[in-house]
């Protein structure tokens, strides 16, 4: 490895994930403050809610300050393939264009994402193995094997002429995660003995005393449940927790139940498994198609939906709307999954739905049907042990993890510690951590077919539309500037108690346009703006007269 | 009272609150089938909120089955003061057009929402005192003192000639309430030994374990906390707990602090609790605008806005938009509340807010600082005991809460138990109880100025513009049927990349328009309503190809 110059620096650049968890988009730089080098670690996605953000399903990292790096980006290196990790790729690729790299199942989600996107050709993939190393300019990357809710997560020793930082991805401290191997406790040993500059590090269950359990205890547990059920049983969990799929799958088996996959997402994690060797020893599931007229008692199905999400899978089933599974009295629910914050009301929702229809359920608040796959306080206190890191930089949470993750390092006597925000450039090296510089950070939506800001005036006009409805007033005028048709005036979102109070609202709003045009003079008659500018002024001030709402007014002048 | 003819039925119906917390309205009815009376029990409302209801602020039950029944209905009888339980009274009483009954406290606030609504004069509203009792029809009602989170709670013991129901409305066992009388234990024995038929029960809180604690125990932590504050605190409480309130006034004279009311509801109760006595012996605390500059060290603000309602004082304070109020490095905010479900998100995002900031928070989760209104199991099992009812029926609950309590009162040896979903008619006497029919129930919306349906077309329309926008279509068309102005495209809500590809979708919408009417017939031509069908299909088509959205779109034909 080269010798630093003297004003090379190091320094960290998280443009999603300090201040929300999920959507993680982390960026190293190396050499002078004028000609740094980049490489990008992760770069994810958050869901957009179709109440939060109507019409946006896919939330961005706004990676605005590298595309102004653009040619000095060495690569985008991914931990693992939760869609906060890697879910941005594809809408984000065009704007940073540097190669790809990923361990074979990250691989090939992340594939079926860029052909999704017709990026396939033009992306450039590599796929690295478990424990490959890799060397980016003064990056000398070592993939380290971690435990999480995926298979292959995982960790960066990320080498530099100035220290080597860990950034731990997602992890937690599974003692049996029934696939894929061990925490590489060794190598996390070896690193620390070569000295360990900054950890960057999982924040999630900061607020999480003990430790977050193992997979094995979920198979043992999950398979007991479900041994008690009678009815028709339904298991709803992440599907990329491809260890939970294959304990539900053994668990049908050993209660004589044929399992059968429901939702897009389980089909395609289990195709992406198998593609990598995985679930190789599991029976094989049907598709929710192919089932037909069953036992309740020979049957487990596999959802999608745990988080309350409208559209999926559970959410149609708790409705009675979907078309291949119908679950009734007697039959049982089981949530193989947390609550995710924000998800509440959408889950009681659900509860309650499945409650009115004699459904029962077996949640992970009474029974011990789920693990989280990050790391809680005691493994938080285990990973700092083996890494002695001289700063701990806690990503991966929003503001209120961060800050106590701060302060658990700093009891556990970490010398450094800092807790940035999006956008803070953090000076990892020479001299103390510090925050250098702040350089814009937001985030994007996807909108339809297009990335937009999230000030964008469609998407403000949109939030505007759903609280105070829509107005439009259309007119025709001649030459000599005189009304030929209309006003005519169409409204939407705006009520009112009966039709006829509508037509005399309506009649009310074109009697106000037409009186705003006449009082207008021959010259401002004339120009449509001023027309425009003055119809809508009346028109707004009439309608929050009748509605008390403030609905947007358009206005077409259509010139004869 | 008089001895029940051979078929009278006493019946209980919720038309809110059996499938919600809040938002709660209870009748129960007397009489043969076709000739029953009624006392509506409680009218509340639940909050819209800017996200999932956009343009509503308040949701009321939908009364529409008693508005039938107006004649029969003898009155409207108030248990307390939250909004949960008076807030539609104001918005429903024009279909109900009954007699109202409260206490003091309860009437005061009552009379400032009718008087919002020009009902002052319309509705007669008497004022009941503590214990009182009044008698409607075949209805003899006892108000009997309980324990809550708000001055005078009541239960009712409504005596029929089938027996007795009692109706706890929200309640807990507060051995120490400061405000009010305890428990009225002996009441509760002495109605107990009569018989008590059926017990209408709170089951907000039947999943905590053990007993939701005094206010004596958070006055003394309270106090504690805020004596170790350097920088200016904020306590946040709901306004309408003027234990809570008169707690944060004690406070900060016992810490040497001026009290500062923030937020319109707060002095709005305050002027009620006033009203009625109470808050004698407490500090007069100043208003906002009043205070100017002070010492860190020297105020106490006590605001609206637990729950992050984003127009709320604490929103305002945490975003820095406070005209009075700034928070900053080394200043505490005390979140003296609870997260109300669903509100997680909207909380911690004011967190995270504040963390911002440097403020420090103090929440009930790390520190005593709160106690629930709502009586954990223990409290539960205390009330059975105490009243030994024939028939539970919970309320105030989601469905799961409703069927946990149900559990819980088999568990308890009750003969008979019902967990009712709104709108059933549960018959209470004679024979066993059991739901006899269903009858429409559901949500009215509060829009603008105008009670709406939920499935209103308004209301519809403005959730599908939020998420796919609108398109209008403008034309001036000749007697020959030619287009002499026009098709002109206005857009909202949807975006494009840039202006330059706005303007190419926008003239692609144009010549769609354009194109549609040619393919027209001449007959077409002349009806509107088919050239109006004919340019939305054309229209709408070609926006879903341009951004893979599906906008309203609406067409004005206007005729030369």
């Amino acid at each position: 490895m080269r010798r630093p110059k003297s004003d090379d620096e190091l320094v960290f650049l998280p443009l999603g994930g300090a201040g929300e968890i999920g959507m993680n988009l982390n960026a190293y730089g190396y050499g002078p403050p004028d000609a740094r080098q980049w490489i990008i670690v992760d770069i994810g996605v958050t869901f957009g809610r179709e109440d939060a953000t109507p019409g946006v399903e896919l939330i961005l990292p706004d990676p605005g300050y590298l595309e102004g790096e653009q040619e000095n980006i060495l690569g985008i290196v991914l931990t693992h393939a939760h869609e906060d990790h890697i879910g941005a790729l594809a809408w984000l690729w065009p704007r940073l264009k540097a190669p790809v790299y990923a361990t074979p199942f990250t691989a090939a989600l992340v594939r079926e994402k860029l052909r999704e996107q017709n990026l396939l050709e033009k992306v450039p993939l590599t796929v690295l193995p478990l424990k490959g190393k890799l060397d980016l300019g003064p990056f000398d990357i070592e993939y380290i094997t971690l435990t999480h809710s995926i298979p292959e997560p995982n960790g960066l020793a990320i080498r530099t002429p100035l220290g080597l930082v860990w950034h731990t991805g997602d992890w937690k401290i599974d003692p049996d995660p029934l696939i894929g191997d061990l925490t590489d406790e060794a190598a996390l040993r070896a690193m620390a003995d070569e000295g360990v500059l900054a950890m960057v590090c999982d924040s999630t269950n900061v607020f999480v005393e003990g430790v977050s359990g193992s997979e094995a205890d979920v198979r043992e547990k999950l398979t007991k449940v479900i041994a008690g059920c009678t009815g028709r049983v339904a298991v709803t969990a992440f599907a990329s927790n491809v260890a939970r799929v294959e304990t539900a799958l053994l668990a049908a088996r050993a209660c004589g139940r044929t399992p059968v996959l429901v939702g897009r997402s389980m089909h395609r994690i289990y195709a992406a498994a198998k593609g990598v060797g995985l679930l190789a020893e599991a029976p094989t599931p049907l598709a929710e198609e192919d089932v037909g007229a069953m036992e309740p008692s020979k049957v487990l199905y596999l959802c999608t939906g745990s988080q309350g999400e409208p559209r999926a899978a559970l959410s149609r089933i708790a409705r009675g709307e979907h078309r291949h599974v119908k679950l009734t009295n007697g039959d049982t629910v089981v949530f193989s999954s947390r609550v995710i914050p924000g998800n509440e009301a959408a889950i009681h929702a659900l509860y309650n739905m499945f409650i009115d229809r004699g459904v029962d359920l077996i949640t992970a608040d009474d029974h011990p049907v789920h693990v989280s796959g990050h790391p809680a306080r005691d493994e938080l206190r285990q990973m700092y042990s083996w890494a002695r890191p001289r700063i701990a930089v806690p990503v991966h949470g929003e503001q209120r993890h961060i800050r106590e993750h701060v302060k658990l390092a700093r009891e556990l006597q970490v010398p450094e510690a800092i807790g940035p925000n999006n956008g803070d450039l953090v000076r990892l090296a020479p001299g103390p951590a510090a925050i250098i510089d702040e350089v814009p950070s937001g985030r994007l939506f996807v909108d339809g077919n297009v990335v937009i800001e999230t000030e964008d005036e469609a998407f403000r006009d949109r939030r505007r539309l759903a609280a105070e409805g829509a107005v439009h007033v259309a007119l025709a005028v001649s030459a000599k500037n005189a009304i030929m048709a209309g006003p005519n005036v169409t409204v939407r979102g705006l009520a009112m108690a009966d039709e006829e109070e509508l037509d005399i609202a309506l009649n009310d709003l074109e009697r106000t346009a037409q009186a705003a045009f006449s009082k207008l003079s021959h010259g401002e008659r004339d120009d449509d703006e001023a027309v425009e500018a003055a119809l809508v002024r009346a028109v707004r001030k009439a309608a929050e007269r009748l509605w008390r709402k403030r609905p947007l007014v358009d206005v077409s002048v259509l010139r004869l």
